[in-house]
């Protein structure tokens, strides 16, 4: 069987995404290298597999996918045990139920919250040589202040963020968080010990290691 | 067994969301009027039943979720039948697939070019009073016509966007297109024949108009 294709460059977000759910599965797959740096997402070739020209892109056989949460929970039904169900649809439709909440929180919540903190620290100035907007900034860190203190209140309930093991909801914070700890202001989650203590060990995952080593930490 | 509960307002389009999913899987509800124009979102009361003082949320007996899309999931699957599966999990991981892939291009495309159009000309203006950004508008009409042209070549090739059944993913148009309609811009639709054709279809299901009658159409 050939492996999995996933189209798309280890530094986007939404490529990790995807290959985190790749390597905690431990999934045998193939990168290829789309440089959107270099506009190489708005090929024809690349359009062909995502109409909307953005990456990541997936294929497996005859299957072609993209947006990368489809693409992941593709890839955590595809490869699901008895022991690894991050999407817990076998444990019941509750369970599974709290895995889509705290994935939409992710979503609905905490993108909006941080993600503009590292695009204008990080992408911005990278990506397009601009100056850091600072009333975003501090706007999306009061707001990113108020999202972690729901979060501090529900992991004081519950391990991780769906329930006691780690689950998609959980994974899908990596990417973003990732990049705001090489921000001027990853002491913020130092004020919220629970999701600190969350952070590191989502951080420790071999899987996450392995993602990581793709992805710059200096800018 | 007592009926589930959607706690929110008919006018929101998250909660249309929900209420229409409740209605197309013919299920007993209760809509608990939350009026978030006078802030009732924000009470300690709502708070407890989601913790980011938004609507909808939603009571199944002692389950208490939020975040429509993860709701919206859960009727799905709770009262899904042999013919009536619109999230398709029951055929397999490659139709769910294609479910979740046009359900997260309605977030991720769709909904950013279509929403501020809603906002800008209906939102902000009767909720705020403030005045139309033309601008953003025009921008987002820009964008929108690039989406629909996506969608048009998809729906050239199959009824609906993820096959030729009707699916979770063309429901979650619902909201923020039928606010749309009410905008100046609803001839945009024109431009499209087989987009066109998908919406009229979807405003013609009968669950779909049990939901718009408690919607407003004039502002």
């Amino acid at each position: 069987m050939s492996p999995v294709k996933v189209f798309g460059h280890p530094m986007s977000t939404n490529v990790a995404r995807v290959l985190l759910c790749l390597e905690e599965v431990g999934a045998e797959y193939e990168l290829v290298t789309v440089d959107f740096l270099a506009g190489e997402h708005s090929s024809p070739q690349h359009v062909q597999r995502n109409p909307f020209g953005k990456i990541p892109a997936f294929q497996d056989g005859e299957l072609v996918l993209f947006e990368s949460r489809a693409i992941a929970k593709y890839i955590l039904r595809k490869y699901r045990t008895a022991d690894l169900d991050l999407l817990a649809e076998s444990s019941g439709i509750e369970e599974s139920a709290m895995v889509d909440v705290w994935t939409e929180v992710e979503a609905q919540q905490y993108y909006p919250a941080i993600s503009p903190v590292v695009f204008e620290c990080i992408i911005f100035p990278v990506m397009r040589g601009a100056a850091t907007n600072q009333i975003v900034v501090d706007e999306s860190l009061d707001r990113l202040r108020g999202v972690l203190g729901v979060y501090e209140a529900r992991l004081e309930k519950s391990r991780y963020l769906a329930g006691d093991s780690v689950s998609f909801a959980d994974l899908n914070h990596f990417p973003f968080t990732f990049y705001f700890m090489a921000t001027p202001y990853a002491s913020l989650f130092d004020e919220f010990p629970k999701v600190k203590a969350w952070w590191e060990g989502l951080m420790a995952r071999p899987a996450v290691q392995r993602v990581c080593k793709n992805m710059p930490t200096e800018f």
